[in-house]
């Protein structure tokens, strides 16, 4: 199996006696360990607007830890488009993917949280239009040798070519949230790589990878599951207790997640990232939490269910489960382990 | 005085044997080797649908330059504000400003390019307001603790609060291209720091800072030189002829920027950036191009002219001058220099 990274930040605010930075160099750090131990990929969260210190500028930090890595694949997963013009969207992230010798994978989203399309005044209901129109503008920024004009619903464009080039040719590859069969359906036909969300339980995951395949193979395309990132909470626990810990500090997150997607009237967000069971039970059942043994098995089913790129999450910089992690699961199920059975 | 460094990068298009990367990574040398000689500073420019290959993500790139150095203040010069999102903008700067330790001076401008304006679709006409309204947001995106909401013109934000913190307190420091009385006096009334265009002549140049001062003490403040930016032309000349091919392959440049900013029925952008005589002669006395000695004499008719901070302009990573300049210059002229008379 392959083994990323995904997740966020925390940058705080506080009196002149509080290093805001701090949260966002412990993130650079914890990447630059995880190059190091052999893990493939990172792949960052953008949001907006929450008052706790959430990453928003995605690629800005994303570039940071580009410059600190040599190897490690860089992912947005998600740059919410509708946010995004397309064309400086566009050359921002070929800017990273040159710099780091192609080393972007550029994974785009609609968007599904209340406050963010409220606070930035966009209707929900156009998250749809604008993300396809938006997608097709950064594709041809990136793609088109000529000039070209774009006049659209939402963006217009004249008589541009836009530069820097991207170092990965024709463009970095990319990559789609989505959860609903029909998404999913977008996602093969566009010729992109899945996301999965971290609360999905594992027999939804597998319903949607088994759809992915399915609407590759119908196209006449071979599926390779490299190209379905599953994302994972993981916490390799000392023991019963600190496992039991964890997961509380998981179901508080989710229950914070779950208020600010709202709306104001307390209906919940319809997107299909959202569409898990809360209780204690759902989320130790979708999680990597507990003893190496426990995660082992965890790891064995989801490779029986189809799964073979699993990006953790481990709600923050948490060297100790990341060290973990690599030196007592990597060797069994990692691509190195693969390749020694093959070999 | 003191010495940073003002210019630009360039990414090739071309074939899978063309490394489109090679320019951006020689500008980010550029600046470590510059940090290390002792400059103090880069600003870098924005550009767009050259097609020649110009920076366009100044903060991606600048974000770079800032995880490979270490004291190097990162500027812009300029971020063009008619083309950005306020609240993407503030985010992304706080980013870098947090990121390297509160280094960011945050340089910001109109535009003057017709092809700009152009090709993003935006009356040339709205450039000051809309400039005027981007940059409200954005200080406030900065400082406000509260939530809070903008319905402007030209953007609806509500019920915000923009996040990650910059690093700086309130906020970076602020630059602003000017030339015209009218701008320099608002710049002055701002309480931001003047950049000024390496094409005036010494005596536009000396105009132009006497003019800030008087603004800055008409308002009872005291002036610092240091808060006059002056881009130049340099370059450290083996011998006459050396000096002459440089002065040539300026000539060109300038002539290709007059008419990439010129509008389609041939008029000449107002900007008085574009205000230069372009004859051979003028661009000599603007430029500190000849030997050490020939330049040194142009430092101390800026020096006597009121210039304290000059930003070089190389036309690219042009080490052996930008060492020359270090070696041969800044004993006598640079920060150092002073505190050595000094003490």
């Amino acid at each position: 199996m392959r083994f990323g990274l995904f997740g966020s930040a925390t940058a705080r605010h506080g009196g002149p006696d509080v290093d805001s930075g701090r949260g966002y160099k412990q993130f650079v750090e914890y990447n630059v360990e995880a190059e190091a131990l052999g893990y493939h990929s990172t792949f960052l969260v953008e949001h907006h607007f929450t008052g706790f210190g959430q990453v928003s500028a995605s690629l800005s930090l994303l570039t940071w830890v580009a410059a600190k890595t040599k190897s490690l694949r860089l992912g947005t997963a998600v740059l919410v488009l509708p946010w995004h013009n397309p064309v400086l969207i566009a050359e921002q992230a070929a800017t990273i993917d040159l710099l780091s010798g192609g080393r972007l994978d550029f994974g785009v989203g609609k968007g599904y949280r209340h406050n963010e399309f409220a606070g930035f005044c966009v209707p929900m209901a156009e998250a749809e239009a604008r993300f396809c129109e938006s997608l097709d503008v950064i594709v041809k920024s990136w793609t088109s040798k000529q000039r070209f004009s774009h006049h659209g619903k939402y963006w217009h464009f004249e008589d541009i070519i836009v530069e820097p080039p991207t170092a990965q040719k024709p463009h970095p590859p990319m990559w789609m949230g989505a959860g609903s069969p029909d998404s999913i359906r977008q996602v093969a036909e566009r010729g992109y790589g899945l996301l999965l969300d971290q609360f999905a339980s594992f027999e939804t995951v597998a319903e949607r990878v088994s759809i992915f395949k399915s609407e590759i193979e119908k196209r006449g395309r071979v599926f390779n599951p490299m190209d379905v990132g599953v994302a994972r909470a993981f916490y390799v626990a000392k023991d019963e207790a600190d496992k039991e810990a964890a997961l509380e500090r998981r179901l508080e997150a989710q229950r914070r997640l779950t208020a600010i997607s709202s709306a104001p009237d307390g209906s919940k967000s319809k997107a299909s990232i959202m569409a898990y069971s809360d209780t204690r039970e759902a989320s130790e059942e979708s999680a990597l939490y507990g003893t190496p043994d426990e995660i082992a098995q965890k790891l064995e089913k989801l490779r029986r269910l189809g799964v073979e790129y699993v990006l953790l999450n481990g709600g923050g910089p948490t060297h100790d489960s990341l060290r973990r992690f690599a030196r007592e699961l990597m060797p069994a199920f990692g691509e190195g382990a693969r390749m020694r059975v093959v070999g």
